[in-house]
């Protein structure tokens, strides 16, 4: 047994222990008052970098939410790993779905409760304990490794695309781990090779100045509600077809091996049901389950309010009504085309009696692809294949790490999922968890894929 | 000038200070942890009438909120009048676009501001003074009187037909007038002719069990809230029509001289547009702005939520969404078959993915129509020509005022509008007011049409 492994047992109740105190920051990037415990986070991030005995670690400043930087880059020869994460977390409401409060981490049958411990803190403390125990026992690192450690990937990195075009030659490398991801199941492991991109809006529907009596003026003047309403029925069709023109027009079409490669993927419909509670599963028609979540592109309605919302009646004509809207991409659609093309579509579709105001949300994310053989790819496979001893299904995700396609614009480098999420891990919802089975294993797999990059 | 009047006058002073002290209760009927506060208006109710000099002043249990009684039966051979109002209130959000506390009245103008002023405390006090004014001044009542004053008004009365119902004898009368409600303007008298009655439901959308991240699930479920901007999309055509089948089949077509008459009443289009600062007037195509308010129906979304309302972005697929609507109904329309309608059409609206839950909600009035020549209206068109100096506009409402019917079918009797409020009050919207010479000229104004009902 390796150095490095008896210093991960050694040390694991530690490493529980700073978890916990990881979780317990609120680092909500979504929300404004939240801003000082994303930047806590930053600073204990970069405490622990440093205690783990990287270098150079610095807290960058970006006009948002924080980077954490660190390196240590003695291994003349060898291949640079930069290794990805974030530190910020999804909010929580709705509060009261929490068993446990979100940031009072709770643990239970070998899993940890809390905000952000799948996503991502759980899963990005992973190669920061990996490079501890390699260096602790080694007193080397078997390649050069940088992180990059962001504060604001769930609100989709607004302010990281400016920043990391300055600071290109600062993180320089030959390839990028991303610690922001899972496998496919406890024993099946999983290689990403795609990534769908994102782009939202927010619509405010605006009527009288005033809440209005629905007695008095129901009839008179348009119901903000019934304009909002009207609007957002006009983008998709009853059989789940997104209905602004041009919205397809970029999209690759799928070849009949990219539909074979998708179907050879078990997929139990029945099983999904039952953990999400749906009677039935609802999409894109002519296209499987699997394939409207990986390589078909969406449009959904996150948040919409209006008028009386509370117990009772209120006969309320209202005077606003808003939504969020955020849609998925495909290659090659364009996240700026597609929002032009959303602006058109409700411009021409505002009924007369109101005003609309649209304004981008913070989230714009080209659609990213990796060739199933990048050589992180391929050593990726080796540690997963020693680890599982099963190959790697080939897969894409529904989800958005927009910072994939900017490491491979500005950096020229590839990013290798490597994080250890399990989808039934409740991300973005009440109840959020993380295996510390996942926890422990993630740090010898990253340790044993360092020392496969250094050969 | 007659004694009552000189009464009114000196205490004057007296009279305002009550009113601010009734219209600081928080009666909301709406709101259950305000349904206090309702009995608290109810006792005050009781007092003052009693310090008014009415008898057999009672609380009377209904099974919800209460109703206040008092009458003074000394008038042999006179006839009996009931006098309608209500000492609940409407809710007061959104409470930041208040200048003033909704509870704590501000006097500006010659104006008092709080929620209930006009609608319809400063209304239903009114008759409590003129009556104790009569009282004091002459040590009678011209014509016997009864006091219906309820505490649940704002939420439909749900309770009042079966209690009224029961309570046939106590309350009966020749002639009933409702102190809620108003005049044309501040030198304009009318006579109500007609109201819309109404219904409404709460519809509640589920999808998953949980908030879903919208990048793993979007496209796999249905969005509660698309399902639910589907169904309520699909009860309004673009051009205002309702289009749930049946819906106008109980309507009494218009007569040509309905729509004369209804024409005759002076509309200023540009001035309503500007008062409520609306780019344009919207309504079911055909109809004139007036005959879309006063007889034809309407359905109107007064409230929806579902999923992320606060500031920023968050990428989820929210696990349900909710709507509240209600319907304005004209002669000869029947609430419980409007429901009917409205349930069926949403089931067969429902779009596949989701459990769809449907809730009628407490408010449930049948149309109102009153002869123009009907005596009660008689002698209140001679008060008004007097005190006004011109003819009385006979006009109808938009709104609802469910015990007229109840009264008609119960007690036998017709209801007169005999009220003060003006519609530019923001009865039901922030900011309500009511017009303190209103409340001044209402007090002679209900002296005066008691000594015509007399004679």
């Amino acid at each position: 047994m390796p150095d490095w492994n008896s210093y991960l047992t050694e040390h694991q109740d530690r490493f529980l222990a700073e978890l916990v105190e990881f979780l317990r920051i609120p680092s909500i990037s979504a929300i404004s008052t939240h801003a000082n415990d994303v930047l806590r986070a930053a600073e204990w991030v970069a405490n622990r970098l440093t205690a783990a005995g990287m270098e150079h670690v610095a807290i960058l400043p970006t006009g948002g939410h924080p980077v954490v930087y660190a390196d240590w880059l003695h291994a003349p020869g060898k291949p640079t790993v930069l290794i990805y994460g974030h530190f910020d977390v999804q909010p929580v409401d709705p509060l009261d779905l929490w068993t446990h409060p979100p940031f009072e981490p709770h643990i239970e049958n070998d899993r940890i409760y809390a905000r952000g411990a799948s996503d991502d803190k759980g899963n990005m403390l992973i190669p920061i304990l990996a490079v501890e125990a390699l260096l602790r026992s080694n007193g080397a690192l078997p390649v050069n490794v940088k992180f990059f450690l962001e504060g604001q990937e769930e609100i989709g990195s607004p302010q990281i695309p400016a920043f990391l075009q300055q600071e290109r030659e600062r993180f320089a490398c030959d390839l990028v781990l991303s610690a922001d991801g899972g496998q496919w199941s406890e024993d099946q492991p999983l290689i990403l090779v795609g990534l769908r991109g994102g782009c939202g809006l927010q619509i405010d529907v605006r009527a009288a100045k005033m809440d209005l009596h629905s007695g008095m003026y129901g009839g008179v003047v348009q119901n903000p509600i019934h304009a909002l309403v009207q609007i957002l029925d006009s983008m998709r069709s009853d059989d789940g077809m997104i209905t602004i023109p041009g919205f397809y027009d970029q999209v690759r079409p799928l070849t009949p091996e990219d539909r074979a490669r998708i179907a050879a993927i078990p997929f139990d419909e029945e099983k999904l049901k039952e953990t999400l509670g749906v009677p039935a599963l609802f999409g894109e028609a002519g296209f499987t389950p699997r394939e409207r979540e990986w390589v078909r592109p969406t449009l959904e309605v996150n948040g919409i309010w209006g008028g009386f919302q509370q117990e009772g009646i209120k006969t309320v004509l209202p005077a606003e009504a808003h939504a969020k809207i955020t849609c998925r991409l495909v290659p090659d659609q364009d996240p700026q085309v597609i929002l032009d093309l959303l602006q058109a579509h409700i411009k021409r579709h505002t009924p007369p009696g109101v005003t609309v105001t649209v304004t981008p949300l913070a989230f714009q994310a080209y659609p990213y692809l990796i060739p199933e053989d990048d050589p992180g790819n391929v050593a990726v496979r080796e540690v997963l294949v020693e680890m599982y001893g099963r190959e790697p299904y080939y897969v894409r995700s529904g989800g958005s790490i927009p910072v994939c396609t900017l490491f491979q614009r500005q950096l020229g480098a590839y990013t290798s999922n490597f994080a250890f999420g399990l989808d039934d891990e409740r991300v973005h919802s009440p109840d959020e968890f993380f295996r510390l089975s996942s926890f422990r294993k993630g740090q010898i797999a990253y340790c044993k894929l360092l020392e496969r990059l250094g050969q």
